[in-house]
C-alpha cells in the first residue's frame, strides 16, 4: 500500500489477505495484449508510452479498497493488499513483498515476472525500468492512483536516465477492463449529536480555527474517513469501512463537496447537511460531482491571492496535488482532521465503550459455545469465524465486521496475516492454540480484539511465550508516561519480557483505532517503526497487541483496544502531567495458557483487577441480555489467580 | 550546534559551558562599525551583502572548538556553545536556546537582541530578516561553517522572498579580528598496533572496499576524528579532543591529505605514514597543505568521470559540498569510518577496559580523600575536580580530561550543563547531594562516569529519586535485545521507573565514546528523540546515564560507559542473536543513596554482581599500585546489599 506510514506500521498485521493457498492463476495473455495496444493508442496521449505503471490503491489513500479500485489484482491475478504491477512492451513484472511471494507465483501466470521486493538480487522499479526500456522511453501512470511523493521519486529517477513519467489522466486498465465494477455508492447513514457529540458544523468552525491559526486559507481533505467524519456520515462504498466517495474543500466561508449528486436526494442527508437551507453562508455546503474535483479546485487556484496557502495531506494523489501550484502548496504529513479524529470526545468514547460490552458479550458467547461444540469435531477456522459474526450480528447497532476475521488454529496461526479459507480450514480441537483476532462496526464504536485460548491442555512452551506476550501487554496497557510522550517510545515494553528470553515479534504493537470508523487510523500507532507519529493525548485509541509466532506450530496474540487517559503519580514532573492506558476491551484472558510463576505480583494484579472489571461490568450486560451460558463462562474464566 | 544529531543527542548535557554566572557584557559597538563596513567593503563580494551570518562552529562540524573559530563569541560577547548570531546594517541579534538566556543577556550589550529560540514569539532567523530586510537583499555567510543543509533552507526561504543567499568565501569576522589566535598545530601522536589494533593501511583498504560495494570512486573525509582515527594519529589542536585540523580526500589509487605542512617535519610521523618509502603505490600518501583542500578537490571533481561518485556526509561544509557537482555527489547520514570507528575491535576494547581500570582507581582515590577532607569544610566544587584531575594525571598514559569536570553540590547539581566557576563554587559538605560528571583521555582510551553521592545523610525524597535513576540505569544496563535493535528503542527502558512516579529527565540516555578520541562520537545512542541512528553491535560503546534534576534542590546522574556485547538467552529466534551491555565503567554506587526497598531482587543482584566486579578487578589494581586507603574505600562500598 503507499500510504508510507500505513505500510510502516501495519505491514505485518494487514488483515485483508487470504493465506497462502493453492489456486490457479489468472490468464492473462488477452489483457497484456490489449494493454500494449492501448499503451500505442494515441487517443489517450500525444506519443506512445513504452511502460504502464499499475500500483494497488484508491484515488483516497484507503487501505481497503472498492472492487473497481482493484486494478492490479486485475491486470495480473494477484490480489495481496501490496504489490505494483508495471507492463512493458516486451516484459510485465509485478513487485511484492515476503507476504506473498508463494500466493503471487500461484495467481499469476507466466506472463509475469515476480519482483521478489527485500531480496539483495531483485531491482527496484526505477532502476528494473532503467534497465529494460529504450532510450528516451516514457512511462505512464494514473496520476489518481500515485501520490505526489511516489511521483517525485520515480520521476526523478528516470529523468535521470533519459527517460520521462508521463501522467495518464484515462486509467488504461479501466479501459481494457469490461465489466469493471461501478464505484459503489451506498446509502449515506446520518449520525446525531448522540453519537457524535460534535456536529459538522462545529468540526468546520474548528478546522477554520486551525486553518486561521497556521496563516492557511483552504484546506483539501482527500481521506474517505476524515471526510466522513468531518460531515457525521457514514457510507458503506468500501468493505469493512463505513466510509464513502467524496472529496471536500473548504476555504474560511465556502465547503464543497464532491459526491455522486444520486446520493443526496435522501430528505434525511439533505436535512443534515443543510442543503436546502444553510444556518449561516459560511455554513453552506456547494454539492458537485465527485468527477468535477479536478476542475472546480483548478477554478480555486486561479482565483488565489498571492499569500493564499493551501493544505493538502503529503499523501493526497500527484494528480490533486499537482493542481494546487506549488508556490500555495502547503503539504503536511496529518491533516487537522486526522489529528481532530483521532482524540475522541466524550460522547465517541462512551460510544467505544458500549461497543466494547456488546463486542464482549458476543465473544463470551462464541467462547462458551466453543467449549461445548469443539469436543464434537464439528467446529472449523470458518465456522468459528462465522459464529463470532453470528454473535455479534445480534447486538444492538451492529452494521458488520471491521475487519476480515482471522480465526487459526495451531500452524495457521503463525501465518500472521492469515485469512481462513476452503482449502486451508482447520478443526477447532483440544490439542492445538487457537488464536481469533476479530472486530466488529457498531454505530456507537469500533472494535478490534484478539484472544489466544487452548481448549485443552497447552504445552510448557505455548505457556511460556503466551505469558511473556501477555507481560508484554500488561507493560504498555499499565506504563504511565508523560504528557507529550510519542507512541513509539513505548513499544520496547511491549518485547522486553520476549527480548529477555531471545524471542520477538515481527510487528507493531498497536494502531489508532476510529470511531465507528476505520480500525486502522493515524496518526498515533505504538511501533518499533518510528514514523512521524504525534505524541499520545488523553482520548486517543489504539491497540495493544503483542504476539509471538512460532513457525509451522503456533501462534500467540493478545489485542486490547486501549483508551489513553490522565493519570496523577505521585510527583509531577515540571507539571507536565501523565497518562496512562483504560483498556475498553473486556474480554477475559486465558488463564490456563498463563504461565503465572512467571508474573511478577504486581502483574498478577493487573489481570486480576482486569478479569473484576469484565466480571462487572460485561457480567452486567449478559444478566442483561439474560445470556446465562455466557455469564457462566464468564465468572468461570475471570476467576482470580492466587 | 549545527551537527543535528549532536544537537538532538547531546543538547541537555552539553558539557563546555560554564554556568549562568555574573558576568560584564562584551562592548561591541566598535566591532560592529567595523563588520558593517566590511559587509560594504567591494574587496570582498561585487556587491555589497546587507546581513551578515555568524554561526557557532568550525569547517568540520566539531562539537568542540578552537579558540581560533570562536567566532560568534568574538563579535557578540556571549560564549555558550550554542547560538547564531546576525548582523544586518540596523540590526544586531543573536539566537540561542533556553540554557542560555540568562547568561547571553549578562554576555551581550545592548546593540545585540537576544531571540530566545523555543519561545512562540521568537521568529526564526529566515523570518527575521525577511521581516527587517529592504527588497531584494543579500545575506552573506562563510561557507566554510555553514552545513549544505542549513544552506538549501536559508537560501529556500531568502529567495522565495526575493533575497538571496551569498557565499563570502572571506570570513568578515576574521577581516575584523585583530589579535585573532593562530590555528592549532599541535605535534602528532602515532599509535602503533597495540593501541589500534588495525593499521591506517588496512583502515584504508577496508574503506575502500565500502566504497567498490557501493560503487563510489572518492570518499571525502572532513570530520577530525574519523581522520584521526583513519590514521592513527592524534593531536591536541582542540581541548578534549586528541585531533587535528586536516581533511582526507581517498580516491581507489590515492589518499590525499591536507594538513600544515610544518607538522610533518618528525621523522616518526614520516615513518608512521610511510611518507618517504610507501609500501605499495595505492597506500602513498599524498600530503596538501590544509588550505588547498578545495582547489585539489576541485581538480579532482574536474577529472572524474560521468559515472565516477564521491561520498560526502550530508553534515559537510557547505564550501566543500558544493565543490563536488551535484550530479557526482553521493550525501550520507554517516560516513563509513564514522560507521568503522564505531565498532571497536578486540585491541581497542581491551585499551579501554584498561583505562575504566585507572580511571576507577582515580576516583575511588577521590571519594576516599573526599570523605577525609569534607567534614574539614576546604573542599569545593572546583577544588574537588582538581583532585580528580591530580589522581587522574597520576595513571599510566593519563593525556588530559576528556571534558570539563562537572563537580556539583546541591542545586547547582540541577544545572545540567553546570561546570564550577570562582562565582558559583559551593563547599562540599555532609549536608548535600554531591554530583561529579568527569572523564579523561588515556592513550589506551577515553572515559566518561558520573556518580552522586551523599557524604551524610541524604533526604528519603533524595533516596527515592536515586533509586528510580538507579532502576533506569539497571533497565538498560541489563537489558537484552535482538540483533538490529537502535540504541533509541531502549530509551524508555531507562525512564519508565521515573515516569511511574511523574518523573523524568530531559535529555537522552547515552551517546557513543571513541577510543582515545572524542567523549561524544556517533552515530549510535541512546535517546527519546530518533534521529537516523544505526543499530547496535556487538563492540560499540556507548554511555549509560539517566539522571533526574530537582530544580533549586540536588541533581542526580548515574553514567557508566558500558560496552554491546553479544549475549545467549534461552531462545534464538529466528537465528538473530541477541546483545546486553558490560560495564567498562567499575566504580562502586552508593548504596547510602539507594532505598533498596524500592529494588527487586533481579535489581539487588545486579547491583551486588556489579560492585563484586568492581572489588575484584580495581581491588587488583588499587593493590598493585599500593593505594591503600582507596583500596580500603572501595571494599567498604562495594559489600553487598540485602
Amino acid at each position: 500500500m503507499f500510504y508510507p506510514f500505513k505500510q510502516l506500521e501495519w505491514t505485518h498485521i494487514s488483515k485483508t489477505e487470504p493465506a497462502d493457498t493453492a489456486m490457479s492463476p489468472k490468464i492473462t495473455g488477452d489483457l497484456l495484449r490489449q494493454l500494449r495496444q492501448a499503451m500505442k493508442n494515441c487517443k489517450y496521449f500525444a506519443e506512445p508510452i513504452q511502460a504502464y505503471i499499475i500500483p494497488s490503491g484508491d484515488a483516497h489513500q484507503s487501505e481497503y479498497i472498492a472492487p473497481c479500485d482493484c486494478r492490479r489484482e486485475f491486470i495480473c491475478g494477484f490480489n495481496g493488499s501490496a504489490g505494483t504491477a508495471i507492463v512493458t512492451e516486451q516484459y510485465a513484472a509485478m513487485w511484492t513483498d515476503g507476504r506473498y511471494f508463494l500466493q503471487a507465483t500461484q495467481q499469476m501466470d507466466n506472463n509475469w515476472t515476480l519482483m521478489k521486493m527485500g531480496l539483495k538480487e531483485t531491482p527496484s522499479q526505477e532502476d528494473w525500468l532503467i534497465t529494460v526500456l529504450p532510450e528516451n522511453s516514457k512511462v505512464g501512470v494514473d496520476p489518481w492512483i500515485y501520490a505526489a511523493d511516489q511521483w517525485k521519486n520515480m520521476s526523478t529517477a528516470l529523468t535521470s536516465a533519459g527517460h520521462s513519467l508521463v501522467a495518464v489522466q484515462e486509467n488504461l486498465i479501466d479501459a481494457v477492463w469490461t465489466n469493471r465494477p461501478k464505484r459503489p455508492s451506498t446509502q449515506l447513514r446520518t449520525l446525531g449529536l448522540e453519537y457524535t457529540g460534535v456536529s459538522w458544523q462545529d468540526k468546520i468552525t474548528a478546522l477554520r480555527a486551525k486553518m486561521t491559526e497556521r496563516k492557511l486559507s483552504w484546506f483539501v481533505a482527500t481521506a474517505l474517513d476524515e471526510i466522513a467524519w468531518l460531515f457525521n456520515l457514514r457510507g458503506a462504498d468500501i468493505e469493512y469501512n463505513p466510509v464513502f466517495f467524496a472529496y471536500t474543500v473548504v476555504g474560511m466561508n465556502t465547503i464543497r463537496l464532491f459526491i455522486d449528486p444520486n446520493r443526496l436526494s435522501d430528505p434525511a442527508l439533505r436535512d443534515h447537511l443543510q442543503l436546502d437551507s444553510p444556518s449561516k453562508p459560511e455554513l453552506s455546503i456547494q454539492t458537485f460531482p465527485y468527477e468535477l474535483v479536478s476542475s472546480e479546485l483548478q477554478a480555486i487556484c486561479a482565483a488565489l491571492g498571492p499569500k493564499d496557502k493551501m493544505w493538502i495531506c503529503d499523501k493526497a494523489s500527484c494528480a490533486l496535488t499537482q493542481v494546487i501550484p506549488k508556490s500555495h502548496r502547503s503539504p503536511i504529513p496529518y491533516t487537522p482532521l486526522c489529528l481532530a479524529k483521532a482524540v475522541k470526545n466524550a460522547t465517541e468514547i462512551q460510544g467505544m465503550k458500549m461497543a466494547h460490552i456488546k463486542d464482549a458479550v458476543a465473544l463470551c458467547e462464541l467462547f462458551a459455545w466453543l467449549e461445548k461444540e469443539i469436543p464434537k469435531g464439528t467446529v472449523t477456522e470458518i465456522s468459528a469465524a462465522d459464529k463470532a459474526e453470528e454473535f455479534r450480528s445480534q447486538q444492538k447497532d451492529f452494521v458488520g465486521l471491521s475487519f476480515p476475521t482471522i480465526s487459526s488454529v495451531g500452524p495457521n496461526g503463525a501465518i500472521i496475516h492469515y485469512r481462513p479459507l476452503p482449502e486451508t480450514n482447520r478443526t477447532l480441537t483440544e490439542n492445538e492454540v487457537y488464536l481469533i483476532d476479530s472486530g466488529a462496526q457498531y454505530v456507537d464504536g469500533t472494535t478490534d480484539v484478539t484472544r489466544t485460548v487452548h481448549f485443552g491442555t497447552p504445552s510448557a512452551f505455548e505457556k511460556e511465550c503466551f505469558t511473556y506476550v501477555l507481560k508484554g501487554h500488561i507493560a504498555v496497557s499499565a506504563a504511565v508516561f508523560p504528557n507529550g510522550t510519542k507512541g513509539h517510545l513505548l513499544d520496547s515494553f511491549a518485547r522486553a519480557a520476549l527480548w529477555e528470553s531471545g524471542l520477538d515479534y515481527l510487528h507493531g504493537t498497536g494502531h489508532g483505532v476510529g470511531c465507528f470508523l476505520n480500525v486502522h487510523e493515524g496518526p498515533c500507532g505504538i511501533s518499533y517503526k518510528t514514523f512521524a507519529d504525534e505524541p499520545l493525548e488523553a482520548g486517543m485509541i489504539v491497540s495493544d497487541e503483542p504476539g509471538y509466532y512460532e513457525d509451522g506450530s503456533f501462534g500467540i496474540r493478545l489485542e486490547n483496544v486501549v483508551l489513553v487517559v490522565p493519570t496523577k503519580p505521585k510527583y509531577n514532573y515540571r507539571n507536565r502531567g501523565s497518562l496512562t492506558f483504560e483498556p475498553l476491551t473486556l474480554v477475559p484472558i486465558q488463564v490456563k495458557m498463563m504461565d503465572t510463576e512467571l508474573l511478577t505480583q504486581k502483574e498478577r494484579d493487573w489481570v486480576n483487577d482486569y478479569h473484576r472489571k469484565c466480571r462487572e461490568v460485561v457480567g452486567a450486560e449478559l444478566e442483561r441480555q439474560g445470556r446465562k451460558e455466557a455469564l457462566e463462562w464468564l465468572i468461570r474464566e475471570s476467576q482470580p489467580i492466587v
